[in-house]
């Protein structure tokens, strides 16, 4: 037994309650290392009548460990817990403060959950986990209202520079919802409309505004109402990190300086306002100048912020805010936040942008999700460029699970492009055909997808600011094919609580391997996704407990022999099976 | 290189700001494996201009594990980093998501602190690293007002029983500082001093009213304000998890049942209140009926015992909180806990009683400080009952100080024993030098230590109730040369900063070994304790780099020769030398 490989430790992924009952545990130890793992268990004040050991399962592995996992309904709310490791014969007790070959007969030295407190519980909105996002960057998606065009508009679909300006706005997005009602999306995430100068809008100006050219607070407070008429949830963007140049605190700090009863609002590190090596003297976004980085421990700011959060809940209605640049903000900025955010909507959906791991700010007291481009990158990696095999790209997988507690992996927001990143197509150098395996595996697994928008009708585009063409509106330059795959997709997904809520099963993911077996399980709800990355064929033998099978894309039946499934997939070939009783 | 027991995950004690400038960063590796570590750190907007491979030293071990460390200050308050692990020639370098053989030259997938945001940042009062705490148990310290004696007193130094009441009360201790003094403390925690039935007050009956058998109010601000004059600060007991029995709304709720418009205050399972096989059908302490658990996630609850905590800072000036059952309560609560002490007194000191490992409560939302028994166990087991040998108790000390950042160190309250555990010198079987030598470690190691009220005169007693005994004030019974032993600990510590907030360093501490030697450390101030836990006289051999040194207890002069400190300790002897330029 390679002890140095085992791991827990109370809280955060480790042990957490997933409900008012139910706590869960986790254990990390050496990929292949342990044949059977229990949790030692019981009620600190009663340990000899509730002690109970409880076996673990095998829910994840990556590249170098197994992650076991059990839950348990302590009958006091509350749990004492070590855990036994077995490999074979072998049998070693694990406490908080060592690891021992006899049992701890009493509750000591063992781990602790305190006590299920429910204002500590990670509970986000329940939608969410039902939810398929399209995230709309609103200059680009379709212009409704031509008068409030800025002078310097551009004719629809040119080619997009860093300060082009074409004109799309709110009413664009009113008339076009029976293109987004059609697809079977049921969540819009807006990135930002309050006035700024730029055509992003991350260079906040009014917070309390919606951007001129975009429309004003009716014609968003119509959009929300029209959306939610149709079942379609409104998230806008929330950039918080900083404001722009020419917002008005800054504009008066840009002014009178040190004598500007604003300069608190930001992190000025010297006065007057100046460059030392294009780093200018203040705290930014990055080090851009436009963006200045606005002081949320001013209680003054703060106030102002969680004002803007609370107003657009209750005046338009929106279910729920992206936060940008979410992790240079404070934590104690972020409880707060929630707790405004939550009042005004129980159910309103917090996600904030975090590219790296989150676990710190996934603990119930912060945000529901955050952006999910750990899993951006595995996909990319694997479906996209074939840098990465089916195993690393299972062990990727099966890391991010490890990291996070259930409730955050049901709706963490899988993404596989944005305003910040290149499309999806590009990156396929124009291959649709991996553009649909990635897609396919993005609707088919844990997590909350979201589509950016346009690929679903094929556009493509590199970096920013390519990656944020104008919609194609022209049913000709549409690919309705693709459209089509992705109706299917959320179709199917919406069909199946597996696909959203179920277990994940890896089946075939070998190394050096271009097919991909996954199987989601809820209940009786059965699913197996097939997928093969390579120019060829390849055959599938899959080892099932179920014998009827169906091709949810196809209909046709499909039949394991002695418990294999067996199924050719041609060149880029997919199935989605289902289990038949 | 053992990969697999290479541990690092940021924030807790693994990235943390400990000053709005400083993070410090940490990596755990098997111990011995690694021969060099680096961070490779850099600012994600500047990698370039900016990146930097900065050396770690091992700042402590357990059995299994080394842990290195380095600390840095990033030029714009945010880091990437990532690590480069070396063994011998080998060379590996860790990035967030996996560990590979060449150097990241983008910043993209290493770690991320991302802000040193200061509303983030754990900062305890820092009066608390200079503290020598002193607990009583005021029903059993003085009698300073007879005419407040419960009626069934009993004559002080009588044998403690569950329920005997002696008449200890503030006065009692108002009229017993010159002792306080002369020993050195400078602060006081106090067991619970509201009304309450039994004679420890763990069951309150009323927050807002010291128990008549004490004094009142008057006497409590007496009390704190002649403590101040003498620069001692005043910790009191906040039992918020539960009340008592007679609490007026608990009162209430057994008089009206579910038409109680209490009846939310607590936790009740079951109308009318019951009990099955002693198990009460309302949540309590343990299974205590006496005890009922409050409801503190109940807004009415919450601001009553908030108002409490504000009151009592304000009214009469108290410096803190310990908290009782602090870890069954929720973090939530105690986030809005820190937020109303910390504005009614910024340096207030919140000390939580947690048993076990404690890093979720100590980030900086929530306590200062904890309990600190793990450190009560080791310190017993190693000097009192002799069943830890020198290097497990070097490796339990290393473990602790390895789980929480530094300023959580620096202010650990550190016990040997209190009202809920059986006395040192009674666990040391009367042996008054094994107390001595555990006394030794706690006043020369980091943070902040804390003697049970008679320790330092001889007290002994066996577990609650009779560790609970009366204040043995006839000097004829005290043990004086006792107390002078405690006196001259605590003026040592008081004169060396390297005791307080030094480093640590074990120079002797082997297995099966019943020597211990350390260093500590501050600059110039650098001291070295040893400690002969043997029957036997032992010899000391210690690499040292300073050549002259000073036994500070004897005032001896001491020579290392060709770099070796030599030094005979009689049998259960000790010294504290400190070094002379």
């Amino acid at each position: 037994m390679l002890l140095e490989a085992v791991y827990h430790r109370p809280r955060l992924n480790w042990s957490y309650a997933y409900n008012e009952n139910t706590i869960h545990l986790r254990l990390r130890a050496k990929k292949g290392d342990l044949t059977e793992v229990y949790a030692w268990t019981g009620d600190k004040y009663a340990w000899d009548t509730t002690k109970e050991l409880i076996p673990m399962s095998l829910f994840t592995s990556d590249e170098m460990f197994d992650y076991w996992e059990c839950e348990t309904v302590p009958p006091h709310r509350r749990l004492k817990y070590g855990f036994l490791l077995q490999k074979g014969s072998e049998r070693i007790w694990m406490t908080e403060s060592d690891f021992q070959t006899k049992r701890p007969e009493n509750p000591e030295k063992l781990f602790e959950f305190p006590y299920i407190n429910r204002s500590d519980i990670f509970t986000p909105p329940a939608w969410v986990k039902d939810a398929v996002f399209y995230q709309i960057f609103p200059e680009r998606f379709a212009n409704g209202d031509p008068s409030l065009d800025p002078e310097n508009v551009q004719p629809w679909g040119g080619k997009p520079e860093r300060d082009s300006f074409f004109g799309g706005d709110l009413q664009g997005v009113i008339d076009h919802l029976d293109h987004l009602s059609e697809l079977g999306i049921n969540a819009i995430y807006f990135t930002p409309v309050f006035a700024a100068t730029t055509n992003h809008k991350y260079d906040t100006e009014d917070y309390m505004r919606i951007d001129p050219q975009f429309g004003d607070a009716k014609t968003l407070k119509k959009l929300v109402d029209v959306c939610h008429e149709r079942g379609i949830r409104v998230l806008l963007d929330a950039v918080f990190n900083h404001a722009g140049k020419t917002f008005a605190p800054f504009i008066d700090v840009q002014e009178k300086g040190e004598a500007s009863p604003y300069k608190d609002w930001f992190h000025i590190n010297q006065f007057p306002l100046a460059f030392d090596q294009d780093i200018p003297s203040y705290d930014t976004f990055a080090f851009e100048p436009l963006m200045p980085k606005l002081n949320t421990e001013n209680p003054e700011v703060k106030q102002y912020l969680l004002e803007v959060a609370e107003y657009w809940i209750k005046e338009v209605g929106i279910d729920g805010w992206r936060l940008d640049v979410a992790n240079e903000v404070s934590h104690e900025f972020w409880r707060e936040f929630r707790k405004v955010v939550k009042r005004a909507n129980p159910d309103a959906y917090i996600l904030g942008e975090i590219w790296h791991e989150s676990a710190p700010w996934l603990e119930g007291d912060k945000f529901d999700a955050v952006m999910n481009y750990p899993f951006t990158s595995a996909v990319i990696d694997f479906f996209v460029f074939g840098n990465l095999d089916a195993e690393g790209f299972a062990n990727s997988i099966g890391k991010q699970l490890s990291r996070y507690p259930l409730q955050a992996s049901e709706v963490a927001f899988n993404l596989l492009d944005s305003h910040d990143t290149p499309r999806l197509l590009t990156l396929a150098k124009g291959d649709k055909k991996k553009q649909k395996l990635a897609s396919l595996f993005q609707f088919t697994f844990m997590g909350t997808p979201c589509i950016y928008y346009g690929d679903e009708v094929g556009m493509d585009g590199g970096g920013d600011p390519d990656c944020r063409k104008c919609m194609e509106w022209d049913k000709d330059k549409q690919d309705l094919d693709l459209f089509e795959f992705y109706r299917r997709l959320i179709h199917i997904r919406a069909s199946h609580p597996a696909l959203r809520t179920g277990t994940l099963t890896f089946l075939e993911a070998s190394r050096q391997g271009t097919k991909l077996a996954y199987e989601r399980r809820l209940g009786d709800d059965i699913l197996i996704v097939l997928v093969n990355t390579e120019e060829t064929a390849q055959y599938f033998q899959l080892a099932v407990e179920e014998r009827q099978w169906e091709n949810v894309l196809t209909d046709a039946p499909l039949r394991a022999e002695r418990g294999i499934l067996s199924m050719k997939l041609p060149a880029f070939g997919y199935a989605v099976l289902k289990a038949v009783y």
